[in-house]
């Protein structure tokens, strides 16, 4: 029943064949990242017919594992030039699982201006002109909701990924089929456009729980890693009370909360762009607003809330933490209301909240748009739908925009945007920025949790002792989270409840019959590192590139008054499996 | 008497200093690719305080030789964020070598928002807040020019150079004082605004032709070489009357002139905006104009030319063919008086005609810019010096303007913009900008010369054959003309006159008191190749990056229906001397 969907954007051929046997046992971002590095030639311009768009839910999608429904996104990224993983919550990816479709690979490019969408459903799939193009995500939905239906799950891209953009996302619907989760960075929305493919419907009916070897003993299973999951404080309270936001006020604390372009690690504005405050506006304004929201059938955590506005309509989600930060501190902007409106508008235009938002801080230290501005950056941003040249720019994301104003202190590793945490006060997530093969990406190795949560152990954040392990550790777990489906939050519970990572093991070994042991999903996640590492060494990115931009070594960030001196060479220690 | 003058910008200090042992015997791009290669950090960033702008006058500036005075510029480039070496004709590189100065070497970075200018004159430098910082090249030269007089040579950048935009150049003066002989590509101005450095004066007052070790053979050499130069065709005549612009027909003719974004290699108004009509209505208007007009002191080619407007009055130099072509049958425009008016707009701005002019097409075929539409154009020109988002987008050149506008067909390769030659009708010129360390370059390695020219040679420009050796003697070549400073259209009677190379040997060793041979010319375009490809390695630049862009060996060119059929593998054999 397992099988691949090749679609074919030049001729419109949609052909499902069986799973050939170098891909067998791979899912998610390791089976995307295996089609990327043996399909894709590493050369290739990735806007071109020569790259691939592949989508890969996880080996456990559509179980009844908890938080297991994560969609993975591969290409070879116009952002970074390098290979590219981007995943997602939503309906989608347990959709696809549901269908036996391990992944939906599409090639070539269709004519300029052709716009395509992609109808998938048991046993069927057909690309057809798409009436929707030149809508943005939310209107796209809407009228193919109106087209296709409630149950189907929807893929789009807004005008942003039509417009090419390197910031550009995919959009995959919620369970209100709410086109607000994204595979957001490295610009896979392009990739998406370049191809001509404006929407991919999928339609669960006929679809099925995949097959369980040993249903007993996977139910055991999954019983034990939802234990895990409603045990630890992060993933059973903190993040359903406050989303991702809870950081802000953390990161203040901690001196690593990047302020105004990286000068400072802490914004006086902090409270009034907290996930506290989130919360607290939330429940007063009732309405629509939700707190303890799920984004995925299967999610116990429930991170993603829904932020009302001063009449209780809908407004946006609840803004990432990233997102918070780079429209909040960085870009001098204590509005919460404004930041979940430039939130919304980033999921409807299909853009990365973190390139995009960072972009305006930088264009902001360029001069291009007035420093902490609101009503600056609510046209800049509209120029992203609109196509205006700032709002291109803006669009391109975090290292365009540095360069066309001018500026030098630009925080992007291999052309991607730095994310929300200063590698000078938080240093193994500096080693994850400048090694990850992704660019500058906190969720390949998110080490904040022993830098700054005291989660899985203990690592001074402010020294350079430990740090290279941590990143080390975390990246090849994160390679392995990502090919399983699981959302990267259950990493919490991973990393501080002993039986958290058994469970995992014995809800694959149950489904698939596998006798795998801990030590194998090590094994999986350096597999997936170095297929990507060599991938990105093909396409010319060595290991010369994986540094922080000067100014993080060179100029020390407030308050801890820290410079990142974690050097070039011992950063290649970090995947030292690796013979280079 | 030969020094290197250290400038530093953070602490304004200007010293001159005996030339270190390891920098002996270099001069022009062997010089500044040298110390590049040994003193900048090739992973810095490009506009930050460790990058270094390093000014050299060749091995024979300042001599009698003919054609000898051109200036390098190097450094690790913005725009390709490899090293970079830039050269240009006018008279600073001359004066530099008469006050013995064999390089200006300006390391660190002013504070934001300060600009200075470097006062050279016999043994004395200091750097002095600029009263010229916000006027463009024409205008800030005008009032140097009134501060420090006729005398002196002036190098300067405008307001894309402030603004440090990735297609910024730096200006030298002509004999007539007038900004318009550029080192244009790669951003070097941009480096230079980077700094603070707004503009340098020399004054050559007291220097001196430089001491010749033996004065008689000198002479005889020198006389040998301008007899070369004035016996061959192109060097005595064709260059002369008609400029580079002379290729424009000889292009068309070949099929080998790229037209709308290199979609066909012909253009049906190559007619208007020849070298033939450039000379004919320069004679035709008379006034100003000027045809046979050398650039710089020691010329007996005469290629620059002055077109006059319709009154008679100064327009701009004489394009060269790569402005008339990129502004011209590249942009689907046909009027010689615009062109000629956007070339004087990028003298004035100070950036690139290439990879300003090849934006230009290329926002045209993702819809930024009407296609051939001229007025647009010149709103989109005029936006570089307003600094206007699609003006500075326009002025860092074709890769980002193909990333703002969502192209898939960008003409780059290490980000900088292919020239004038399409590389499936002029394969040999195909393999240079595959390879050479500068980014797509038509200079680094002319084989037009006997692909198009039958200069030096015969080889059949639509086969592959021969045209990796080709590409290689000629990038060899190339390195050491850079490196003597001479002209590169001596090159023309090099490969044609077989006593033109003897000529330039005995000229080097005249004046040093050198033995080399033929040989050791190769030897030395080799080392400044491998000095420049390990520089290059190191920043992360690797021979995965030489390659063209998919579409030219995707898409057959009109009239030849001919690819770019050499492959990625067979290209790595062009510096074979160098072991990866």
């Amino acid at each position: 029943m397992f099988r691949f969907l090749r679609v074919n954007m030049a001729d419109k051929t949609c052909v499902f064949e069986d799973v050939p046997e170098e891909y067998a046992g791979l899912g998610g971002r390791a089976l995307t990242s295996t089609i990327v590095a043996r399909e894709v030639n590493p050369i290739c311009t990735p806007l071109g017919p020569h790259n691939k768009l592949v989508f890969a839910p996880g080996l456990l999608g559509a179980t009844n594992s908890p938080n297991a429904n994560r969609i993975s996104v591969g290409c070879k990224s116009p952002l970074t030039e390098g290979i590219k993983e981007s995943n997602s919550g939503g309906q989608p990816g347990g959709h696809l699982a549901r269908l036996g479709i391990l992944a939906i690979i599409v090639e070539d490019i269709a004519a300029e201006g052709e716009w395509w969408q992609l109808e998938v459903g048991k046993d069927s799939a057909r690309l057809v002109p798409s009436p929707v193009a030149g809508l943005n995500n939310f209107d796209a939905v809407e009228k193919l909701v109106g087209q296709y239906g409630k149950k189907c799950s929807y893929v789009t891209i807004g005008r942003a990924g039509e417009f090419k953009l390197t910031a550009a996302s995919i959009a995959f619907t919620d369970r209100e089929l709410r086109p607000q989760r994204h595979a957001g960075r490295g610009g896979v929305g392009a990739v998406m456009g370049s191809k001509g493919l404006k929407a991919i419907i999928i339609d669960p009916e006929g679809g099925q729980t995949p097959p369980i070897a040993d249903a007993e003993a996977f139910k055991a299973a999954a019983k034990r890693f939802a234990n895990a999951l409603t045990t630890h404080p992060i993933t059973s309270k903190g993040l359903a009370e406050y989303g991702s936001a809870v950081l802000v006020n953390i990161l203040h604390e901690a001196g690593g909360l990047p302020t105004r372009n990286f000068t400072v690690g802490r914004f006086e504005g902090h409270e009034a762009v907290s996930g506290e405050r989130l919360n607290q506006l939330t429940k007063e304004r009732g309405g629509e607003g939700v707190v303890a929201h799920g984004c995925m059938s299967g999610c116990i955590i429930r991170c993603s809330g829904i932020f009302p506005d001063e009449k209780g309509k809908f407004k946006s989600k609840w803004p990432e933490y990233e997102t918070l930060w780079c429209f909040g501190p960085h870009s001098n902007i204590d509005d919460l209301d404004l930041i979940c409106t430039f939130d919304h508008m980033c999921d409807d235009y299909g853009v990365d909240t973190i390139d995009v938002g960072v972009a305006i801080g930088v264009a902001m230290a360029g001069g291009g748009i007035p420093v902490g501005d609101g009503k600056a950056v609510m046209e800049a941003m509209k120029g992203i739908s609109e196509g205006t040249p700032l709002g291109r720019v803006i669009g391109c994301g975090t290292a365009t925009t540095g360069r066309v104003f001018g500026v030098r202190r630009v925080p992007c590793v291999k052309g991607q945007s730095l994310p929300a945490y200063d590698p000078r006060a938080v240093k193994g997530v500096g080693v994850t920025y400048a090694t990850t093969p992704m660019g500058a990406d906190h969720t390949a190795g998110y080490a904040v949790t022993a830098n700054i949560l005291s989660c899985g152990g203990v690592v001074d954040p402010l020294k350079k002792e430990g740090q290279i392990e941590l990143s080390r550790n975390l990246q090849i777990a994160t390679a392995s989270v990502d090919s399983v489906g699981l959302c990267l939050f259950t990493a919490f519970a991973i990393l501080d409840i002993p039986d958290a990572l058994p469970a995992i093991v014995d809800m694959l070994n149950a489904k698939f019959g596998w006798k795998l042991t801990g030590d194998d999903v090590i094994t999986l996640g350096q597999r997936v590192l170095s297929t990507e590492v060599d991938f990105n060494r093909r396409a010319g990115i060595t290991e010369a590139a994986d540094h922080l931009p000067d100014f993080f070594s060179d100029e020390p960030v407030p308050p801890h008054n820290t410079t990142f001196d974690i050097t070039p060479e011992e950063l290649k220690t970090t995947f030292n499996w690796i013979k280079r």
